[in-house]
């Protein structure tokens, strides 16, 4: 046994798909690469705009799931905190030492809001939202039990069509419930439309957006009115937050997608009618996968299948390729159209996954790429934390 | 700090949803959690059909991906070994001593091969299938390196239209290639006919069945002619079983779904026009999910979404519930149509997942339940492992 081996004389790193150093060309698949270049120039852009427009942002964690990635996030785009939907995704930042993490989700149950009043003693602010009045009364009492604070923001429905309220009438009374409750502090309004964030059209877009931004500026007069003006207005992703930027309304963002962006996401056009994986943002975020069987002329097999993606948004397009397409999808087995027959046996092909969220929450690693080699292998760190 | 706690003063079993012992009521949602009774009870059944049939039953692991699964598979269902279709999946069962292990895929890529062929040294028999002849050197040659044994399957596409051979004497050929090379042995056909198990209507099932079990019939004679009579002849599914069964040909099943079952096989219907999982099979696997915004009247949003499930084949649907309905689903939430605001905040719903083996893929954790206690919480051993 040596450093390189187990008590069996197996090699370590038997698990993982590749090793830092290592050649690109022998990353075990199908595994998740990252273009380190390209999630730099994206989380960069993307900090240099929230800073030009004078907007906080705090990048949401739920789809990276990587401390790691967070990390850049803060120290090259200037995020000041995470977004994550799940009190188990909260620890696991909170325990990766990020300072400022918003759960931008309800937390009802009682077991899980213990562990939420727990967490800032791991040294963390934790804001999490509310969309009921009877909430308040639970958070406020754990947080009590453990002598920390907690910072509430009050969920709007903006669009979405999934939590949050409507009208201002009960931003207010939930507002005020918690500015009155031991150990809690309203901190500001979660108004984040994800159901307009994949429409291609940039026209269909700013029409749900502006019917939002005037939803949340009723709210937040109405809050003014009391005398609960909200520290923080928080919204916006991918496909919408220039309009955010823009609304004198929102002053914090919530982007997550444009990190590594996805098939669907490319699909959508910007204001000038161009697809936003062609200039705005990069593909950074790859399914490395290889040829594993071509036993007909015209049809290769890949390694990546169900397992190895979420394909709710769409089936993957192959990078940089017009001449094959993925066409057909299994449990572990991708079908190729390849009407030419070009592909060979283990030949490896970059997929733009159809959704990059649920994807990256099935694997373990994330393979970081750089002129050819391996540069690092992070964990996916809070794979899993659905609760 | 005490058994209880970590250094911190967190409890442990923080990253687990439940604990032997506890309450099902108390169960961290979003989980899987799987109704024992109904599990060996479909076990046990098919164990008891394969043996009636004369039929070896290699169960399914890529379904489980679970040791403890396969084990109860094998001691109460009398399985006669795994099937698995990747290798760091195989790696899995080999340490869990899972003695007989067939790689029902093609496996290409030199440093799989590499690990493949070392497998044995862990104490179990280890197949593979082939649909290239160009294939068998590679795995011989790792073979000889580790002086181990490698059992080869030729694989027949008999109408999935993935991997494998079209012609029995594309069949013959890889197989006398295997026959000649040291430290490989041919054992067998494997004929997998993925594309008809979901089929809703038995007949349209049974006839391409039929034309499957023909072409398998005259590779076996074609092979029979030149001295290879196959030991083994593999296929069958939940949704096709008894065709190869009843075939003549086929000696040895390789059902996974049957165990658990899901909403898209438990939609197809047997012989007397009956959906399977009204009397045929039990659903045993559910998610488990917890109400945790109700903001709106009629919509409820549940803590189970992409993250919690894979939808490739539908959305779940909610077990034993005729009225409210899982209507939309993103990352972290389901949409529950709830026109009469039955639904209370920390209710909890089981669904039964569209499909059953990616959906075991994003879960770490098996949670056993009987009589309303967890009996056993079982990892998802192989989660992820799809290189």
């Amino acid at each position: 046994m040596n450093a390189k081996t187990d008590f069996a004389g197996y090699e370590v790193g038997f698990d993982i798909p590749a090793l830092p150093g290592m050649d690109e060309k022998d990353i075990q698949t199908p595994c998740l690469i990252l273009d380190l270049d390209a999630l730099e120039r994206n989380v960069k852009k993307m900090g240099d705009y929230a800073k030009a427009h004078g907007m906080r942002h705090r990048s949401h964690g739920k789809m990276h799931k990587s401390v790691d990635v967070q990390r850049l996030q803060e120290h090259l785009g200037g995020a000041a905190g995470v977004c994550c939907q799940k009190v188990s995704e909260a620890e696991v930042f909170a325990r990766g030492g990020i300072k400022d993490i918003l759960v931008t989700n309800e937390v009802r149950d009682l077991a899980k809001i213990d562990r939420l009043a727990r967490m800032p003693k791991l040294g963390s602010t934790v804001t999490v939202c509310v969309d009921d009045v009877k909430n308040i009364a639970d958070l406020s009492a754990a947080a009590q039990k453990y002598g920390t604070e907690l910072g509430i923001f009050v969920e709007i429905d903006c669009g979405a069509g999934r939590c949050g309220v409507k009208t201002a009438e009960a931003v207010v009374e939930i507002a005020q419930a918690a500015a009155a409750a031991p150990n809690l502090t309203f901190k500001g309004i979660q108004a984040y439309q994800g159901a307009m964030q994949h429409m291609d059209s940039f026209e269909d877009r700013k029409a749900k957006l502006d019917a939002a931004i005037a939803q949340v500026k009723e709210a937040v007069e109405a809050l003014d009115k009391v005398g609960l003006k909200p520290e923080f207005v928080s919204g916006g992703g991918t496909g919408s937050y220039y309009f955010e930027s823009n609304s004198g309304v929102f002053n914090e963002l919530q982007c997550g997608s444009y990190a590594f962006m996805d098939a669907d996401y490319g699909r959508i056009h910007d204001a000038q009618g161009q697809r936003i994986d062609h200039g705005e943002w990069e593909n950074a975020l790859f399914i490395l996968t290889s040829v594993m069987s071509h036993a007909k002329p015209h049809l290769a097999v890949v390694d990546a299948g169900l397992k190895a993606q979420s394909v709710d948004s769409g089936l993957p397009v192959i990078y940089g390729r017009e001449d094959v397409k993925y066409i057909k999808c299994s449990d572990e087995h991708g079908v190729i159209d390849d009407p030419n027959g070009v592909l060979a046996i283990n030949e490896k092909l970059k997929l733009v996954p159809g959704h990059c969220d649920p994807t990256c929450n099935v694997h373990d690693w994330y393979v970081g790429v750089r002129n050819g080699k391996v540069e690092s292998v992070w964990p996916v760190s809070a794979r899993g934390k659905a609760y």
